[in-house]
Protein backbone atom coordinates (compact mmCIF):
# COMPACT_ATOMS: atom_id res chain seq x y z
CA UNK A 1 0.00 0.00 0.00
CA UNK A 2 1.04 3.66 -0.71
CA UNK A 3 1.68 6.28 2.31
CA UNK A 4 -1.66 7.62 0.66
CA UNK A 5 -3.55 4.65 1.06
CA UNK A 6 -2.60 3.82 4.30
CA UNK A 7 -3.23 7.24 5.86
CA UNK A 8 -6.94 7.58 4.37
CA UNK A 9 -7.58 3.70 4.96
CA UNK A 10 -6.38 4.13 8.80
CA UNK A 11 -8.21 7.85 9.16
CA UNK A 12 -11.30 5.67 8.05
CA UNK A 13 -11.00 2.69 10.02
CA UNK A 14 -10.00 4.64 13.76
CA UNK A 15 -11.81 7.87 12.77
CA UNK A 16 -8.65 9.13 13.80
CA UNK A 17 -6.63 11.73 13.24
CA UNK A 18 -4.14 11.93 16.25
CA UNK A 19 -0.27 10.59 15.22
CA UNK A 20 1.69 9.43 18.15
CA UNK A 21 5.24 10.71 18.15
CA UNK A 22 7.48 7.93 19.81
CA UNK A 23 10.23 10.30 20.82
CA UNK A 24 11.05 7.89 23.23
CA UNK A 25 14.05 9.48 24.72
CA UNK A 26 15.49 6.79 27.54
CA UNK A 27 16.06 9.47 30.14
CA UNK A 28 12.46 9.61 30.26
CA UNK A 29 11.37 6.25 30.19
CA UNK A 30 9.41 4.60 32.65
CA UNK A 31 11.74 3.23 35.45
CA UNK A 32 10.55 -0.29 34.65
CA UNK A 33 12.77 0.49 30.98
CA UNK A 34 15.66 1.65 33.42
CA UNK A 35 18.59 -0.96 32.30
CA UNK A 36 16.47 -2.97 30.49
CA UNK A 37 17.87 -4.39 27.76
CA UNK A 38 16.01 -3.09 24.24
CA UNK A 39 14.52 -0.51 26.28
CA UNK A 40 13.24 1.73 23.63
CA UNK A 41 11.55 -0.78 21.94
CA UNK A 42 10.00 -2.78 24.38
CA UNK A 43 8.63 0.98 25.49
CA UNK A 44 7.63 1.84 22.19
CA UNK A 45 5.50 -1.47 21.60
CA UNK A 46 3.29 -1.43 24.68
CA UNK A 47 2.68 2.51 23.72
CA UNK A 48 1.57 0.73 20.18
CA UNK A 49 -0.65 -2.03 21.54
CA UNK A 50 -2.27 0.39 23.81
CA UNK A 51 -3.12 2.84 21.28
CA UNK A 52 -3.02 1.02 18.04
CA UNK A 53 -7.10 1.75 17.30
CA UNK A 54 -7.08 5.18 18.34
CA UNK A 55 -4.16 6.44 15.72
CA UNK A 56 -4.15 7.40 11.82
CA UNK A 57 -0.35 7.10 12.41
CA UNK A 58 3.16 6.50 14.34
CA UNK A 59 6.01 8.91 14.05
CA UNK A 60 9.48 7.78 15.81
CA UNK A 61 11.63 11.06 15.88
CA UNK A 62 14.77 9.51 14.24
CA UNK A 63 17.08 11.97 17.17
CA UNK A 64 15.57 10.42 19.92
CA UNK A 65 17.05 7.00 18.92
CA UNK A 66 20.28 7.98 16.94
CA UNK A 67 21.11 9.83 20.76
CA UNK A 68 21.83 6.06 21.57
CA UNK A 69 23.77 5.60 18.65
CA UNK A 70 23.78 1.90 16.54
CA UNK A 71 21.73 0.51 19.70
CA UNK A 72 19.66 2.90 19.30
CA UNK A 73 19.08 2.95 15.61
CA UNK A 74 18.33 -1.14 16.23
CA UNK A 75 15.58 0.25 18.01
CA UNK A 76 13.99 2.41 15.93
CA UNK A 77 14.16 -0.38 13.38
CA UNK A 78 12.55 -3.33 15.53
CA UNK A 79 9.99 -0.41 16.26
CA UNK A 80 9.10 -0.20 12.88
CA UNK A 81 9.64 -3.84 11.97
CA UNK A 82 7.10 -4.48 14.49
CA UNK A 83 4.83 -1.97 13.15
CA UNK A 84 4.71 -3.15 9.33
CA UNK A 85 4.77 -6.76 10.91
CA UNK A 86 1.96 -6.40 13.20
CA UNK A 87 -0.27 -3.42 11.74
CA UNK A 88 0.68 -2.88 8.49
CA UNK A 89 -2.64 -0.57 7.94
CA UNK A 90 -0.89 2.04 9.89
CA UNK A 91 1.68 4.67 8.43
CA UNK A 92 4.80 5.16 9.85
CA UNK A 93 6.73 8.47 9.43
CA UNK A 94 10.11 8.92 10.15
CA UNK A 95 10.68 11.89 11.54
CA UNK A 96 14.56 13.04 10.63
CA UNK A 97 14.10 16.30 8.83
CA UNK A 98 16.75 15.41 6.11
CA UNK A 99 17.95 16.44 3.01
CA UNK A 100 21.44 16.44 1.17
CA UNK A 101 22.34 16.97 -2.29
CA UNK A 102 20.79 14.41 -4.56
CA UNK A 103 23.36 11.88 -4.63
CA UNK A 104 23.69 11.88 -1.05
CA UNK A 105 19.82 11.78 -0.40
CA UNK A 106 19.79 8.01 -1.92
CA UNK A 107 21.50 7.22 1.38
CA UNK A 108 18.78 8.40 3.44
CA UNK A 109 16.28 6.87 1.01
CA UNK A 110 17.75 3.72 1.62
CA UNK A 111 17.70 4.04 5.52
CA UNK A 112 13.98 4.99 5.60
CA UNK A 113 12.30 3.23 2.53
CA UNK A 114 14.64 0.10 2.46
CA UNK A 115 16.23 -0.04 6.28
CA UNK A 116 12.98 0.90 8.08
CA UNK A 117 10.56 0.40 5.14
CA UNK A 118 8.81 3.19 7.00
CA UNK A 119 5.96 5.01 4.80
CA UNK A 120 6.89 8.53 4.45
CA UNK A 121 9.77 11.41 6.19
CA UNK A 122 10.32 14.83 6.90
CA UNK A 123 12.48 16.96 4.36
CA UNK A 124 14.29 20.25 4.58
CA UNK A 125 13.02 22.20 2.00
CA UNK A 126 16.27 24.87 1.56
CA UNK A 127 18.29 23.12 -1.02
CA UNK A 128 15.37 23.23 -2.85
CA UNK A 129 13.36 20.60 -5.81
CA UNK A 130 16.63 18.99 -7.88
CA UNK A 131 18.10 17.90 -4.33
CA UNK A 132 15.42 15.99 -3.22
CA UNK A 133 13.89 14.26 -6.21
CA UNK A 134 15.35 10.93 -4.84
CA UNK A 135 12.57 11.71 -2.08
CA UNK A 136 9.94 13.28 -4.49
CA UNK A 137 10.59 10.40 -7.31
CA UNK A 138 8.97 7.83 -4.51
CA UNK A 139 5.31 7.73 -5.77
CA UNK A 140 4.63 5.81 -3.00
CA UNK A 141 6.45 7.07 -0.07
CA UNK A 142 5.04 10.66 1.90
CA UNK A 143 7.42 13.56 1.24
CA UNK A 144 6.55 16.07 4.09
CA UNK A 145 8.31 18.98 3.29
CA UNK A 146 9.04 21.52 6.34
CA UNK A 147 6.77 24.42 5.78
CA UNK A 148 5.97 26.49 9.05
CA UNK A 149 7.61 24.72 12.09
CA UNK A 150 5.87 24.58 15.39
CA UNK A 151 9.36 26.39 17.04
CA UNK A 152 9.00 30.02 18.87
CA UNK A 153 11.69 30.86 16.06
CA UNK A 154 9.89 29.32 12.96
CA UNK A 155 9.58 33.08 11.83
CA UNK A 156 13.45 33.89 11.62
CA UNK A 157 13.53 33.03 8.41
CA UNK A 158 9.75 31.68 7.00
CA UNK A 159 8.76 35.09 7.94
CA UNK A 160 11.25 36.76 5.92
CA UNK A 161 9.30 39.36 3.30
CA UNK A 162 9.81 37.99 -0.62
CA UNK A 163 9.30 40.35 -3.15
CA UNK A 164 7.08 39.17 -5.73
CA UNK A 165 6.61 39.60 -9.52
CA UNK A 166 4.70 42.11 -10.57
CA UNK A 167 2.16 40.30 -12.70
CA UNK A 168 1.09 38.16 -9.15
CA UNK A 169 0.04 41.23 -7.18
CA UNK A 170 -3.13 42.21 -6.68
CA UNK A 171 -2.78 45.68 -5.43
CA UNK A 172 0.42 47.71 -5.36
CA UNK A 173 0.18 47.24 -1.76
CA UNK A 174 0.97 43.50 -2.21
CA UNK A 175 4.52 43.77 -3.09
CA UNK A 176 5.85 41.03 -0.69
CA UNK A 177 5.36 37.06 0.56
CA UNK A 178 6.95 35.77 3.55
CA UNK A 179 9.01 32.30 3.00
CA UNK A 180 6.45 29.74 4.33
CA UNK A 181 3.69 30.69 1.72
CA UNK A 182 6.70 30.36 -1.30
CA UNK A 183 8.27 27.09 -0.08
CA UNK A 184 4.47 25.89 0.30
CA UNK A 185 3.48 27.72 -3.50
CA UNK A 186 6.22 25.64 -4.52
CA UNK A 187 5.51 22.13 -2.91
CA UNK A 188 1.79 22.22 -4.17
CA UNK A 189 2.84 24.04 -7.81
CA UNK A 190 6.17 22.20 -8.49
CA UNK A 191 6.98 19.58 -6.24
CA UNK A 192 3.79 17.36 -6.33
CA UNK A 193 3.91 16.25 -9.82
CA UNK A 194 3.77 12.61 -7.96
CA UNK A 195 1.24 13.89 -5.81
CA UNK A 196 2.96 12.58 -2.65
CA UNK A 197 4.18 15.61 -1.04
CA UNK A 198 2.81 16.80 2.91
CA UNK A 199 3.65 19.70 4.28
CA UNK A 200 4.46 20.01 8.43
CA UNK A 201 2.35 23.53 9.63
CA UNK A 202 2.63 23.76 13.38
CA UNK A 203 -0.22 23.95 15.32
CA UNK A 204 1.20 27.10 17.34
CA UNK A 205 0.78 29.20 13.98
CA UNK A 206 -3.02 28.93 13.09
CA UNK A 207 -2.79 31.86 11.09
CA UNK A 208 -0.14 30.78 8.71
CA UNK A 209 -2.25 27.11 8.67
CA UNK A 210 -5.42 29.36 7.46
CA UNK A 211 -3.35 30.57 4.56
CA UNK A 212 -2.07 27.32 3.73
CA UNK A 213 -5.30 25.34 3.48
CA UNK A 214 -6.22 27.81 1.02
CA UNK A 215 -3.55 27.14 -1.09
CA UNK A 216 -4.21 23.23 -0.46
CA UNK A 217 -7.52 22.59 0.02
CA UNK A 218 -7.14 18.99 0.11
CA UNK A 219 -3.32 18.46 1.04
CA UNK A 220 -2.18 16.07 4.02
CA UNK A 221 -0.79 18.49 6.53
CA UNK A 222 2.02 16.89 8.88
CA UNK A 223 0.63 19.16 12.35
CA UNK A 224 3.47 18.80 15.27
CA UNK A 225 2.92 21.54 18.48
CA UNK A 226 -0.14 20.43 20.32
CA UNK A 227 0.56 19.38 23.94
CA UNK A 228 3.64 20.09 25.08
CA UNK A 229 4.41 22.61 22.69
CA UNK A 230 1.37 25.00 23.78
CA UNK A 231 -0.58 24.86 20.31
CA UNK A 232 -4.32 25.77 20.03
CA UNK A 233 -5.97 22.44 18.99
CA UNK A 234 -9.62 24.37 17.86
CA UNK A 235 -7.18 27.20 16.26
CA UNK A 236 -5.63 24.57 14.08
CA UNK A 237 -8.60 22.55 13.98
CA UNK A 238 -10.50 25.56 12.22
CA UNK A 239 -7.95 26.65 9.80
CA UNK A 240 -6.74 23.50 8.53
CA UNK A 241 -9.37 21.08 8.18
CA UNK A 242 -10.46 20.38 4.82
CA UNK A 243 -14.00 20.16 3.29
CA UNK A 244 -14.10 16.28 4.02
CA UNK A 245 -13.08 17.16 7.90
CA UNK A 246 -9.78 15.65 7.66
CA UNK A 247 -6.43 16.63 5.63
CA UNK A 248 -4.46 16.86 9.45
CA UNK A 249 -2.37 14.15 11.10
CA UNK A 250 -1.95 16.01 14.60
CA UNK A 251 1.23 14.59 16.39
CA UNK A 252 1.38 14.32 19.68
CA UNK A 253 4.48 12.93 21.23
CA UNK A 254 5.39 13.64 25.31
CA UNK A 255 1.78 14.42 25.73
CA UNK A 256 0.91 10.65 25.38
CA UNK A 257 4.01 8.74 25.60
CA UNK A 258 4.94 10.68 29.04
CA UNK A 259 1.32 10.93 30.46
CA UNK A 260 2.46 8.57 33.26
CA UNK A 261 5.87 7.59 34.56
CA UNK A 262 5.04 4.90 36.73
CA UNK A 263 3.38 1.27 35.23
CA UNK A 264 0.47 2.64 33.73
CA UNK A 265 2.01 5.01 31.35
CA UNK A 266 0.45 3.22 28.50
CA UNK A 267 -3.11 2.86 30.14
CA UNK A 268 -2.39 6.73 30.29
CA UNK A 269 -0.87 7.24 27.11
CA UNK A 270 -4.18 5.25 25.36
CA UNK A 271 -6.43 7.37 27.66
CA UNK A 272 -4.51 10.77 26.61
CA UNK A 273 -4.80 9.57 22.80
CA UNK A 274 -8.59 9.01 23.32
CA UNK A 275 -8.70 12.16 24.98
CA UNK A 276 -7.37 14.16 21.77
CA UNK A 277 -8.88 12.25 19.12
CA UNK A 278 -12.37 12.65 21.05
CA UNK A 279 -11.19 16.50 21.29
CA UNK A 280 -10.19 16.71 17.57
CA UNK A 281 -13.57 14.40 16.71
CA UNK A 282 -15.63 17.48 17.78
CA UNK A 283 -14.61 19.63 14.72
CA UNK A 284 -15.25 16.95 12.11
CA UNK A 285 -18.92 16.49 12.90
CA UNK B 1 41.20 20.58 22.18
CA UNK B 2 38.21 22.95 20.66
CA UNK B 3 37.29 22.18 16.85
CA UNK B 4 38.70 25.60 16.13
CA UNK B 5 41.86 24.61 17.71
CA UNK B 6 41.96 21.30 16.04
CA UNK B 7 41.64 22.84 12.26
CA UNK B 8 43.91 25.85 13.17
CA UNK B 9 46.39 23.25 14.34
CA UNK B 10 45.93 20.58 11.45
CA UNK B 11 45.80 23.15 8.21
CA UNK B 12 49.79 24.35 9.55
CA UNK B 13 51.21 21.21 10.91
CA UNK B 14 49.82 19.78 7.40
CA UNK B 15 49.68 22.71 5.81
CA UNK B 16 46.48 21.83 3.77
CA UNK B 17 43.30 22.88 2.96
CA UNK B 18 42.18 19.32 2.05
CA UNK B 19 39.16 17.73 3.75
CA UNK B 20 38.59 14.38 2.83
CA UNK B 21 35.08 13.33 2.44
CA UNK B 22 34.10 9.94 3.63
CA UNK B 23 31.28 9.19 1.50
CA UNK B 24 31.87 5.23 1.86
CA UNK B 25 28.75 4.10 -0.21
CA UNK B 26 29.20 0.32 0.54
CA UNK B 27 28.32 -0.25 -3.68
CA UNK B 28 31.28 1.69 -4.72
CA UNK B 29 34.19 0.12 -2.45
CA UNK B 30 36.85 -1.68 -3.92
CA UNK B 31 36.21 -5.65 -4.87
CA UNK B 32 38.42 -6.47 -2.05
CA UNK B 33 36.05 -4.94 1.02
CA UNK B 34 32.69 -6.98 -0.81
CA UNK B 35 30.98 -9.38 1.65
CA UNK B 36 33.94 -8.14 4.34
CA UNK B 37 32.72 -7.66 8.20
CA UNK B 38 33.06 -4.04 8.85
CA UNK B 39 34.27 -3.03 5.65
CA UNK B 40 32.88 0.37 5.31
CA UNK B 41 35.63 0.90 8.55
CA UNK B 42 38.19 -0.85 6.67
CA UNK B 43 38.01 1.20 4.07
CA UNK B 44 37.82 4.03 5.79
CA UNK B 45 41.16 3.19 7.80
CA UNK B 46 43.25 2.62 5.00
CA UNK B 47 42.17 6.44 2.76
CA UNK B 48 43.00 7.68 6.59
CA UNK B 49 46.01 5.59 7.17
CA UNK B 50 47.45 6.78 3.19
CA UNK B 51 46.27 10.63 3.57
CA UNK B 52 46.05 11.80 7.18
CA UNK B 53 49.28 13.72 7.09
CA UNK B 54 47.84 16.04 3.83
CA UNK B 55 44.77 16.99 4.88
CA UNK B 56 43.40 19.19 7.68
CA UNK B 57 39.78 17.89 8.47
CA UNK B 58 37.98 14.05 7.94
CA UNK B 59 34.47 14.45 6.46
CA UNK B 60 31.91 11.32 6.97
CA UNK B 61 28.74 11.63 5.35
CA UNK B 62 25.95 10.22 7.27
CA UNK B 63 23.95 9.25 4.97
CA UNK B 64 26.35 6.46 3.08
CA UNK B 65 25.99 4.46 6.98
CA UNK B 66 22.58 5.23 7.42
CA UNK B 67 21.74 3.66 4.50
CA UNK B 68 23.09 0.60 6.07
CA UNK B 69 21.00 0.49 9.35
CA UNK B 70 22.75 -0.22 12.53
CA UNK B 71 25.59 -1.87 11.44
CA UNK B 72 26.31 1.42 8.99
CA UNK B 73 26.20 3.58 12.17
CA UNK B 74 28.91 0.89 13.85
CA UNK B 75 30.45 1.47 11.00
CA UNK B 76 30.43 5.06 11.14
CA UNK B 77 31.53 5.21 15.24
CA UNK B 78 34.68 2.80 14.88
CA UNK B 79 35.99 5.18 11.63
CA UNK B 80 34.93 8.10 14.15
CA UNK B 81 37.05 6.29 17.30
CA UNK B 82 39.57 5.58 14.99
CA UNK B 83 40.32 9.13 14.25
CA UNK B 84 40.04 10.04 17.53
CA UNK B 85 42.64 7.72 19.00
CA UNK B 86 45.23 7.78 16.01
CA UNK B 87 44.83 11.38 14.79
CA UNK B 88 43.16 13.17 17.46
CA UNK B 89 45.02 16.93 16.09
CA UNK B 90 42.54 16.35 13.04
CA UNK B 91 38.99 17.61 13.53
CA UNK B 92 36.13 15.22 12.51
CA UNK B 93 33.46 17.22 10.55
CA UNK B 94 30.12 15.27 10.67
CA UNK B 95 28.37 16.28 7.52
CA UNK B 96 24.75 15.38 8.87
CA UNK B 97 22.91 18.14 7.85
CA UNK B 98 20.08 18.19 10.92
CA UNK B 99 18.01 20.79 12.46
CA UNK B 100 14.70 19.75 14.16
CA UNK B 101 12.92 21.79 16.85
CA UNK B 102 15.41 22.71 20.14
CA UNK B 103 13.85 19.83 22.42
CA UNK B 104 14.66 16.95 19.49
CA UNK B 105 18.26 18.88 18.58
CA UNK B 106 20.14 17.40 22.26
CA UNK B 107 18.98 14.15 20.78
CA UNK B 108 21.47 14.81 17.42
CA UNK B 109 23.60 16.56 19.88
CA UNK B 110 24.51 13.46 21.95
CA UNK B 111 25.04 11.49 18.97
CA UNK B 112 27.71 13.86 16.98
CA UNK B 113 28.92 14.82 20.11
CA UNK B 114 28.61 12.16 22.74
CA UNK B 115 28.66 8.82 20.64
CA UNK B 116 30.47 9.91 17.82
CA UNK B 117 32.33 12.30 19.37
CA UNK B 118 32.95 14.46 16.49
CA UNK B 119 34.01 17.74 16.23
CA UNK B 120 31.80 19.57 14.10
CA UNK B 121 28.08 19.39 12.15
CA UNK B 122 26.45 20.63 9.41
CA UNK B 123 23.13 22.31 10.12
CA UNK B 124 20.34 23.36 7.96
CA UNK B 125 18.99 27.02 8.92
CA UNK B 126 14.78 26.98 7.84
CA UNK B 127 14.31 26.56 11.88
CA UNK B 128 16.01 29.77 12.75
CA UNK B 129 18.44 30.30 15.77
CA UNK B 130 16.24 29.42 18.59
CA UNK B 131 15.70 25.72 17.69
CA UNK B 132 19.84 25.19 16.68
CA UNK B 133 20.81 27.17 20.18
CA UNK B 134 21.30 23.26 21.43
CA UNK B 135 24.19 23.15 19.00
CA UNK B 136 25.12 27.01 18.69
CA UNK B 137 26.22 26.75 22.95
CA UNK B 138 28.51 23.76 21.98
CA UNK B 139 31.39 26.13 22.51
CA UNK B 140 33.73 23.25 21.56
CA UNK B 141 32.26 22.75 18.48
CA UNK B 142 31.86 23.51 15.34
CA UNK B 143 28.36 24.79 14.03
CA UNK B 144 28.39 24.83 10.76
CA UNK B 145 25.48 26.25 8.82
CA UNK B 146 24.24 25.61 5.16
CA UNK B 147 24.38 28.82 3.50
CA UNK B 148 25.18 27.97 -0.33
CA UNK B 149 24.68 24.68 -0.73
CA UNK B 150 26.95 23.28 -3.76
CA UNK B 151 23.77 21.63 -5.53
CA UNK B 152 22.70 22.86 -9.42
CA UNK B 153 18.99 23.66 -8.03
CA UNK B 154 20.38 25.60 -4.91
CA UNK B 155 19.61 28.62 -5.97
CA UNK B 156 15.34 27.64 -5.57
CA UNK B 157 15.39 29.34 -2.24
CA UNK B 158 18.64 30.34 -1.78
CA UNK B 159 18.25 33.35 -4.45
CA UNK B 160 15.08 34.79 -3.49
CA UNK B 161 15.04 37.72 -3.20
CA UNK B 162 14.30 39.56 0.10
CA UNK B 163 13.01 42.78 0.74
CA UNK B 164 15.48 44.98 3.03
CA UNK B 165 14.90 47.73 5.32
CA UNK B 166 14.97 50.80 3.98
CA UNK B 167 18.24 51.63 6.37
CA UNK B 168 20.21 49.26 4.63
CA UNK B 169 19.52 50.43 1.40
CA UNK B 170 22.48 51.82 -0.43
CA UNK B 171 20.31 53.44 -2.76
CA UNK B 172 16.70 53.14 -4.30
CA UNK B 173 17.15 50.16 -6.77
CA UNK B 174 18.91 48.14 -3.60
CA UNK B 175 15.93 46.75 -2.10
CA UNK B 176 16.35 43.10 -2.59
CA UNK B 177 18.73 40.65 -0.80
CA UNK B 178 18.90 36.78 -1.95
CA UNK B 179 18.10 34.85 0.85
CA UNK B 180 21.82 32.61 1.03
CA UNK B 181 22.98 36.21 1.73
CA UNK B 182 20.76 36.93 4.59
CA UNK B 183 21.42 33.73 6.05
CA UNK B 184 24.98 34.45 5.95
CA UNK B 185 24.37 38.18 7.64
CA UNK B 186 22.28 36.04 10.53
CA UNK B 187 25.36 33.91 11.17
CA UNK B 188 27.70 36.56 11.43
CA UNK B 189 25.79 38.81 13.22
CA UNK B 190 23.59 36.94 15.22
CA UNK B 191 24.40 33.29 15.51
CA UNK B 192 28.15 33.49 16.27
CA UNK B 193 28.05 34.48 19.94
CA UNK B 194 30.33 31.58 21.03
CA UNK B 195 32.94 32.06 17.75
CA UNK B 196 32.05 28.78 16.88
CA UNK B 197 30.30 28.83 13.35
CA UNK B 198 31.22 28.12 10.01
CA UNK B 199 29.39 27.55 6.91
CA UNK B 200 28.76 25.43 3.72
CA UNK B 201 29.81 27.54 0.40
CA UNK B 202 29.87 25.25 -2.48
CA UNK B 203 32.87 25.69 -4.90
CA UNK B 204 30.46 25.61 -7.49
CA UNK B 205 29.30 29.21 -6.89
CA UNK B 206 32.60 31.25 -6.35
CA UNK B 207 30.90 34.69 -7.34
CA UNK B 208 28.00 34.10 -3.85
CA UNK B 209 31.80 32.80 -2.04
CA UNK B 210 33.19 36.26 -2.97
CA UNK B 211 30.02 38.14 -1.60
CA UNK B 212 29.72 35.85 1.45
CA UNK B 213 33.59 36.37 2.02
CA UNK B 214 33.69 39.95 2.17
CA UNK B 215 31.06 40.08 5.02
CA UNK B 216 33.09 37.51 6.91
CA UNK B 217 36.55 38.03 6.32
CA UNK B 218 37.94 35.29 8.60
CA UNK B 219 35.37 32.92 9.20
CA UNK B 220 36.12 29.34 8.21
CA UNK B 221 33.96 27.69 5.11
CA UNK B 222 33.44 24.52 4.42
CA UNK B 223 33.56 24.11 0.54
CA UNK B 224 31.78 21.39 -0.87
CA UNK B 225 31.58 20.72 -4.60
CA UNK B 226 35.15 20.53 -6.32
CA UNK B 227 36.01 17.22 -7.52
CA UNK B 228 32.65 15.11 -9.18
CA UNK B 229 30.77 17.98 -8.53
CA UNK B 230 32.62 20.46 -10.95
CA UNK B 231 33.16 23.31 -9.00
CA UNK B 232 35.68 25.85 -9.82
CA UNK B 233 38.80 25.56 -8.04
CA UNK B 234 41.13 28.50 -8.49
CA UNK B 235 38.07 31.12 -8.50
CA UNK B 236 36.87 29.17 -5.62
CA UNK B 237 40.25 30.48 -4.11
CA UNK B 238 40.80 33.65 -5.34
CA UNK B 239 37.37 34.04 -4.16
CA UNK B 240 37.29 32.34 -0.53
CA UNK B 241 41.20 32.64 0.71
CA UNK B 242 41.13 35.07 3.69
CA UNK B 243 44.03 37.32 4.17
CA UNK B 244 46.24 34.54 5.98
CA UNK B 245 45.75 32.46 2.77
CA UNK B 246 42.84 29.72 4.46
CA UNK B 247 40.09 29.72 6.12
CA UNK B 248 38.42 27.53 3.64
CA UNK B 249 38.17 23.51 4.37
CA UNK B 250 37.81 22.15 0.42
CA UNK B 251 36.23 18.58 0.55
CA UNK B 252 36.91 16.12 -2.02
CA UNK B 253 35.01 12.95 -1.66
CA UNK B 254 34.50 10.67 -4.46
CA UNK B 255 37.16 12.28 -6.26
CA UNK B 256 39.56 11.32 -3.83
CA UNK B 257 38.42 7.81 -2.09
CA UNK B 258 36.78 6.18 -5.61
CA UNK B 259 40.68 7.31 -7.37
CA UNK B 260 40.70 3.67 -8.35
CA UNK B 261 38.48 0.68 -7.92
CA UNK B 262 41.48 -1.59 -7.40
CA UNK B 263 43.75 -2.82 -4.46
CA UNK B 264 45.77 0.34 -5.29
CA UNK B 265 42.41 2.87 -3.75
CA UNK B 266 44.36 4.23 -0.99
CA UNK B 267 47.66 5.03 -3.11
CA UNK B 268 45.93 6.42 -5.41
CA UNK B 269 43.74 8.64 -3.18
CA UNK B 270 47.05 9.97 -1.47
CA UNK B 271 47.80 10.95 -4.72
CA UNK B 272 44.81 12.58 -5.50
CA UNK B 273 44.84 14.40 -2.21
CA UNK B 274 48.31 15.23 -3.00
CA UNK B 275 47.17 16.94 -5.96
CA UNK B 276 44.15 18.78 -4.51
CA UNK B 277 46.74 20.16 -1.65
CA UNK B 278 49.23 21.50 -4.34
CA UNK B 279 47.04 22.73 -6.41
CA UNK B 280 45.43 24.72 -3.45
CA UNK B 281 48.29 25.43 -2.25
CA UNK B 282 49.50 26.79 -5.30
CA UNK B 283 47.50 30.04 -4.62
CA UNK B 284 48.31 30.51 -0.84
CA UNK B 285 51.55 31.90 -1.22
Amino acid sequence: MTFHEKITTTVKKNNSLVCVGLDSDVDRLPQMFKDKENAQFAFNKAIIDATHDLVCAYKPNSAFYEAQGAAGITQLKLTCDYLTQTYPHIPIILDAKRADIGNTNNGYVSFAYDYLQVDAITIHPYLGKEAIMPFLERKDKGAIILCRTSNPGAGEFQDLPFVISSEERVERSHITKPLYKIVAQKVIAEWNTNHNCLMVIGATYPEEMKIIRKLAPTMNFLVPGVGAQGGDLEKTLEAGLTKEKDGLIINSSRGIIFASAGEDFAEKARQETQKLKTEINKYRV
